[in-house]
C-alpha cells in the first residue's frame, strides 16, 4: 500500500470548508485517494477525513503541518494529520483469557493490523509463553484490590516508557482509575462483553442470561472514568435461544467480542474515528 | 398444510416422558410430524412440543385431551394442545403509525398468517380505510389523560365481545393498565422500538441517538404488569452509523420492528411459544 | 427535508477534482451538505456525489448546469444534476404476488419513498383494487406467450405516455425484451429471489433446495439484456435450515426480497448509484 | 460436561419410531438431556439426534450398541452411537495461510473444540513453529505438478497411521483426489471462500470483484469427488461495498472462512450433521 497523508479535521461547519482544503492539496499537486466528510445537522458541527499521496507532494509531514495551519486557524479546526508509514504504538493489556489477544496478535503477525505492538501488560502470567512466541516483550504486572494504585503507577510507566500512543485492553477486566482515562482520553480502547447500554459492569452473561433476550452482543468504545459509558466505536451481535446456557453465551460471545473490537482497533489505527462529545464519527 | 394437534408441555424433568407419551400417540396411530423437547440444566424443567397429524388418530380433540389427562398428571405437567385448523382469534391495536399494521395485515391477507382477526382496535381514526379494505371492522376508542380508565374499559369489552385469544399491540403507544396485563397474561404481546434491556420507555430512538449506539434494535415480548419488562419472544437489530439522524432511525427502525413483530407473532399462533417465569422458549 | 441539487460525476481521475467543484461551489455561496467520493485503484476512474442546498445558490437547475458544463468538459466527466424536490416518476410493474408491490406502495404512501408513481402496470387483474385504495391508475396488461411483442408495445406506450424515469419490477415475472432493456439502460429495476449469480432464471427456491445451502438472498439490480446479470445495487440473504421446505423458504425470502427492492429503489431515488460498466457505486 | 452418548438415526419415516426409541431408553433408566427430530416431507425419511447420560444407563457403549440393534433393524435405520467423553481424532491441513489453523488451534487449544489433533499436515513449512508451540506435530508434504500421487500417498498414509477419523481441510488449496474423498466420505470437511454454489474453484474472491456482488461468503462443506460441490454444513456472509478491492475481501473473507469452518467442524464433533444424499440434516 502506499503511504499517505491522513488528515482528520473537525470544526464548526459553513460554506467553502471543501474547497479551501481541495484548493491546499491540489494547489501542491496532493492527489487525494480517499476522502469523507459528514455534516451533523443537530450540532452544526462538520467533520472530514482525507488520504493524500505522500508522493504526491512536494513537501514533508511537519512541511504540510505548517502549511495547513492558517487554513485550520481561519476555520477553527480540531485537526491531526498522520503520515500511514509511521504506524501507532499499541500496547494490549489482558488477563486470563486468550481469544481477544490471540486474535489481535494474530492479525498483527499476519500483517492485517498495521501498528507497532511493544509490549503486552497483563496482570496474570497465563498468556506469558503465547506473547513470547509472537517475539512481543511480556510483562507480569499483578493486582490485588491492595495494591491498586501501584499496579496502575506500574502500568504507566511501562506505558511512558514505551511511547505508546494506543492501549487496547483486550478482556483486561480491571476499572481503569479516572486518571489513567483522562490522560489518555481517545487512546484507550476497552471491549465490553454486552451490546451497551445494556448490562454495564460485572458478568454481562449472566445478566443477559437473567433477562432471557434473544440476541448478546458486544462493545467496543474508548474508556472514560465512567465506567463502560464512553464513546462507542463499534458494536454486533449474535444471535442465541433458549437453549444456549451462559456457557454457551460466554462462548458465543467470544466471537463477537474479537471481530467488534479488531474492526474498533482497525478503524482507530486508521485515524477513522473522530470523537464528538460522547459519541464517535467513524468514516 | 394437513391439520395437526400441537400438543406443548413443561413439567419437571425426570426419566421417561419421552417415552411415554411417544407411547401414547404411536399406541393410537397418532403420526407426529414435528417434536422439540427442552431441558433447563439450570432449573431443572422439561418443555416439549409436539404436531401430531389430526387424521392419524382414531378421535377428536376433546377426547384426546381426556385420554392425556391422567398422563399430565402423573408426570405434573402444564400442558395445552390445540387443531392447527382452529386459527386464534387475533385483536390488533394500533396508534397513528401504519407500519406494523400494515404489515401484519398483508400476512394475514396473503395467507401467511394464519388466524382470525375479527377486529382492529385504535386510539385514532387515522388507519380506518386502510382496515376496512381488509374487509375487518375498525373501532376508535379515543383515549386521553382523563379517560384512559374508560378506554380500556371499552377496549376490554370488545375483546370480551369478539371471544379474542390474542391482542397485538402494533405501536399502540398506550401502556396497558396492570389488570388487564393480568387478565390476559401470555395473551399480549407488544413491539417495543428497541433492543431491550436497553432503552426502556418513551422515545427509544432519541435514547439511543444520545447514547451513539451502531446498530438500533426492536423487541417483540409478552406485556406484564412492568412497562418494557415481559417476557421476550424475538429481537433484531440493523446496523446504523454516524451519519443516521432521529428520523433515519426510526425510518430504519421500523423494518426492524414489523420482521420482529410478524415472526414473534406468527411463533405464538403455531404454538411455538412456552413461558418459562419471565422467559420463553421458543421452538 | 430542505431542497438539495444532487450532483453526480464520474471521469478519470486526476489532481483537482474535487477542489475545483468545491470552489465553483464555495464560490456561488453554495452549501454542501453532503458529499461522497470513490476513486477506483483499478480502473483509475473518479466517482463522487454532492448534496447542494438549493436556498444557498443564486441560481436555478437550469443555470447551474450551464455554469457546471465548462469545468465537466475540462474533466471529461459523466454527469447529472438532480433536484431532489422534483420526485422521478415511476411506474411499478407486478404479476399476481402483492408483497413487493404492497410494501413499495406503503412506503410510497407513508412519504418514506419520494417518488411519483403515475400507475401500475400488471399482467394480471388481481391486485387492481389494492392499487386503486392508494389513489394511483392500474393497467391490466394481459400477456401470453402468443403476444408479447404486443404486450410490451402496450407496456412501451403506458412508459412513455406518463414520462416515467424509472421502471421498477415488482415480481413482474416476465422477461423484458432486448430493446426496451437497453432504451431504458439504468432505469429498470428488477428484484431477483436469489443470490446472484446463483440460481439465474425461474424457481430460484427451487434451485436451493436442491442443492441444500443454508442462507438464500434477494438482489436487486439493473435489467440488462442478458437474464438476471445487470449492475446489482443490493443484495441480501436470511438463514435457512434442513427444515425449511421450498414453501418456507417462499415465505421467508419475500421478506428479504421486499427489504432489498426497497432499500435498492430508495437509493436508485435519491442518485446514490452511479454505473461503472457492470458494477455500482452505491454512495 | 457431564458425558452422553449421541446417537444419530435416519430411516424411512413411519409411525412409533420416537416412543420405540423413547421406551427403549427410558426401559434402561436413560435421561435423555437433548433430542431432535426431522421428518422431510420431500423424501419421508426420517432423522433423529438423542443424547443419554452416560451415567443413567446400567451398560457401557458395546452393550448399548449390541442392545439397540434389534430395533435399529427393525426400523430400517442408518445409525451411529458416540460416546461424547471418546473425542474424535481431527488431523488438520493447511497450507501458507495461517487465518483458519490459527483459529482452530485456539478453539482447541483453549478446550472450546472437544477432540484430539494427532497433527497438522502442510505443503508447505510456512506454518511449522505455529503448529509446534500448541505441542502438534507437524509433517511438510511439498507437492507439485509432478508429485500429485506421491503427495496424496503421503497424507493417506499420514492419515492411517494416526487412526483419524475427521479431516479438516483449512485452506489447504489442493484439489483432493476421488479415491481418496470416497474412502473418507463425510468425514473430509472443507472451507470454500465463497456463497457456494457461485464462485466454485479457484481465485472466488476475484470472481466476487468481477461480478460486482455486495456481499461476499463462505462455505464449510464436505468434499466429494465434484469439486465444491459436496454437501454443505454451514455458510455465512459479509457485506461489501463498491469501497472494497479483492485485498480487501481477502480481508474480510477470512473472517467469515474461519467462523464457518469453526462452526462446521464444533457441529460434526458433536455429531449434528446428518448426511442426506448431496445435502445435511444440522441438528
Amino acid at each position: 500500500m502506499e503511504p499517505v497523508y491522513r488528515l482528520t479535521i473537525s470544526c464548526p461547519d459553513r460554506v467553502g470548508i471543501v474547497a479551501k482544503v481541495g484548493q491546499f492539496f491540489s494547489g501542491h499537486g496532493g492527489w487525494i485517494v480517499e476522502a469523507n466528510h459528514y455534516s451533523d445537522p443537530v450540532s452544526g458541527h462538520f467533520f472530514m477525513r482525507h488520504c493524500i499521496r505522500v508522493n504526491s507532494l512536494p513537501f514533508g509531514l511537519e512541511e504540510l503541518k505548517a502549511q495547513f495551519a492558517p487554513i485550520a486557524e481561519e476555520f477553527g479546526m480540531d485537526w491531526q494529520v498522520n503520515d500511514s508509514g509511521a504506524p501507532k504504538k499499541v500496547i494490549l493489556m489482558a488477563s486470563k483469557e486468550s481469544h481477544c489477544l490471540v486474535d489481535l496478535l494474530h492479525r498483527w503477525h499476519s500483517k492485517e493490523l498495521h501498528c507497532d505492538i511493544p509490549c503486552v501488560i497483563s496482570n496474570h502470567d497465563t498468556l506469558r509463553s503465547l506473547v513470547e512466541w509472537h517475539g512481543i516483550p511480556f510483562f507480569h504486572v499483578p493486582v490485588d484490590p491492595a495494591n491498586k494504585a501501584e499496579h496502575f503507577a506500574r502500568v504507566n510507566a511501562i506505558v511512558e516508557e514505551h511511547k505508546a500512543d494506543t492501549i487496547v485492553l483486550a478482556r483486561y477486566m480491571q476499572i481503569i482509575p479516572p486518571e489513567l482515562c483522562s490522560r489518555y482520553h481517545g487512546q484507550v480502547i476497552n471491549i465490553h462483553h454486552s451490546f451497551l447500554p445494556s448490562f454495564v459492569g460485572a458478568k454481562p452473561y449472566h445478566q443477559a442470561a437473567e433477562r432471557g433476550v434473544k440476541l448478546i452482543g458486544a462493545t467496543c468504545h474508548y474508556v472514560t472514568p465512567e465506567l463502560d459509558a464512553g464513546p462507542i466505536i463499534d458494536q454486533d451481535v449474535i444471535r442465541i435461544s433458549h437453549n444456549d446456557t451462559v456457557d454457551d453465551m460466554v462462548r458465543l460471545g467470544k466471537d463477537v467480542e474479537k471481530m467488534v473490537l479488531a474492526r474498533g482497533v482497525r478503524s482507530h489505527l486508521e485515524d477513522r474515528v473522530l470523537l464528538h462529545g460522547n459519541k464517535t464519527i467513524v468514516f
